[in-house]
């Protein structure tokens, strides 16, 4: 990013043009005055506004990056602009977080398309910028390009701040799962989104929760000072992280449904929806809490134990809900959500 | 990222069908593969396959990101995938040179149609991976969604190593400028690209050149230990940079063109293609040289001084070519490229 005078700040563009005609240094102009308008900025030496940003993190960096796709990820009928963006950071920091990491800082890359309204670009950003001051980060720079459609791209770095990096292979045997919050709320919400009948003003909060999740990403720290032996964000569904846990630590894991939290009302959204109120907790993804192996006297306050991990009986993965293997090569059909809609090989 | 042994590693992999049909997560899989099997690896704590990368700078971080779009950034008819993910990783890496930066490590999210054969990916991503470690820099993750079209966005970090960063802004009056390597090179490379009648044969070196810029990012931090005073890539042309740098500075820029160094062959393809060479010089964009501000007697070896800095007369941006004003508001159109293609407020 390059900051720029001329063209004005946020208050001086007019929101309603689109980016294409008011021009790539003028909206980034904006975008950068927004982004250091305010926030933590401790451990910033440069920000926004020149080739790269220099952050001082002292000791280990955690890097991660994830992409979401208009049409694909998200849709602006169903989410604002705003909500994009700070749903677009809280999948990154989750990642962070799983680690073990604190959110420091993040970079965002905007490709749309040059007829988009300069404000959907302004309030976008807002929504990282906000989200990125809520996890006590800072947004150091982006980039904006024009694209068929909206494609939104955050890189988040962050701070183990001496902590020992949480890896999603080192589960041990004898090790019990713990979540850091309700699953299956992201998923409801969508299936309300996604229903003719009912408005999402029939059951506004899990709407609220599809369009921006709100894991408290504080626990991934906690869980790496607790000592967890392997971590992981839940993005793709429970089933499909504990596939992937069972895979990198060549264990089975083992988790019983009514020991899964979820929200009170979940029931009732499944009900009037007809909906498999199971299927949202076991493979609904994007909620982004924390799923993590402890020792049994380790599991810190605020997670809920809801399985464990033993040896497996042969090839990983091996994955078990209430009794019934699920992870295997002949499980049933019960996989997570994947980028390019197809079902895992 | 996550390590996936069903579906195989790259040799496994059928690099005909389309990545829809393959899944996510086997060509996951396998970029994971690729960018693992080798390269530096000293400050890598934990690398590609797990939430998110950890690795140790030591001091601080320079970070980056950078986006190009199939279509507008790139032709696959004029690059091969290899070329394109190449590409990516110098614009970025340029970016943390440009601050005094060495580029350590990078992560990568690719947006590609779900009817992508998995060979595209996999060459690009090799391209990214070749790329980065020629820089002496690993591949810590990335992400793969799908989308309408192709679309990189490479964040690449890096490290001072003690250094102090060299913003675009810190240019004084009586510094020189100076330029890492000769510029024009992309810009000719693709006017023989975009020439009916010339092939890309007919130009072979400038026609490599745009498809991989191979600038010496070495120099961004050899400039940073001479002390440079203001740094930027020349990713939007000579002239656009210098309007950027004096807007900063609030100092005026002038140049000579015949000390722009060039490019032996330039004129001789300017003649055929009967186009100005002093204009891809000027804003030919891309070439991700360095541009930077010294004390007369500071420019290091390998650097070639072009102009000087001195007070502005009035408002700036003030830069002049030749002795002609280009970059005021009255100035020449003489503008580098914009993403969105439009002239520059």
């Amino acid at each position: 990013m390059t900051s720029d005078d001329a063209g004005g700040g946020p208050g001086g563009i007019d929101r309603c043009a689109p980016v294409g005609r008011i021009g790539e240094r003028a909206v980034i102009s904006a975008l950068t005055a927004a982004a250091t308008a305010a926030g933590p900025a401790d451990d910033i030496v440069i920000g926004s506004g020149d080739d790269a940003a220099v952050l001082d993190i002292g000791g280990s960096t955690v890097i991660s990056t994830d992409t979401v796709v208009e049409g694909r990820h998200f849709r602006f009928d169903w989410s604002t602009p705003r909500q994009v963006g700070a749903r677009a950071v809280i999948q990154s920091a989750a990642d962070v977080a799983a680690m073990g990491g604190r959110t420091t800082g993040l970079v965002i890359s905007i490709a749309c398309p040059p007829e988009t309204p300069v404000g959907v670009v302004l309030d976008l950003n807002d929504g990282v910028v906000d989200a990125a001051h809520g996890l006590g980060a800072r947004v150091l720079g982006g980039d904006l390009v024009a694209a068929a459609e909206v494609v939104v791209s955050v890189t988040a770095v962050g701070a183990l701040e001496g902590r020992r990096p949480v890896s999603l292979g080192g589960a041990r045997s004898g090790d019990v799962l713990a979540v850091s919050g309700p699953l299956g709320a992201s998923a409801a919400g969508l299936a309300v989104l996604s229903d003719a009948e009912s408005g999402p003003e029939s059951w506004p909060d899990v709407v609220a929760l599809h369009r921006v999740p709100s894991p408290d990403l504080t626990q991934g720290p906690i869980a790496a000072a607790a000592g967890a032996h392997a971590m992981t964000d839940i993005s793709d569904g429970l089933v499909e992280e504990l596939i992937t846990m069972s895979r990198a630590a060549g264990l089975a894991m083992e988790v019983r449904v009514d020991a899964i939290p979820r929200r009170g009302d979940l029931d009732a959204v499944a009900d009037e929806l007809g909906a498999d109120v199971g299927e949202w907790v076991l493979t609904g993804g994007e909620d982004h809490h924390l799923l993590a192996a402890f020792e049994p006297a380790s599991v810190p306050a605020g997670w809920t134990v809801i399985g464990s991990v033993r040896e497996a009986g042969g090839p990983v993965p091996e994955v078990w809900v209430d009794g019934r293997r699920v992870g295997g090569p002949d499980g049933p059909d019960l996989h997570g959500w994947q980028s390019f809609s197809q079902p895992r090989r």
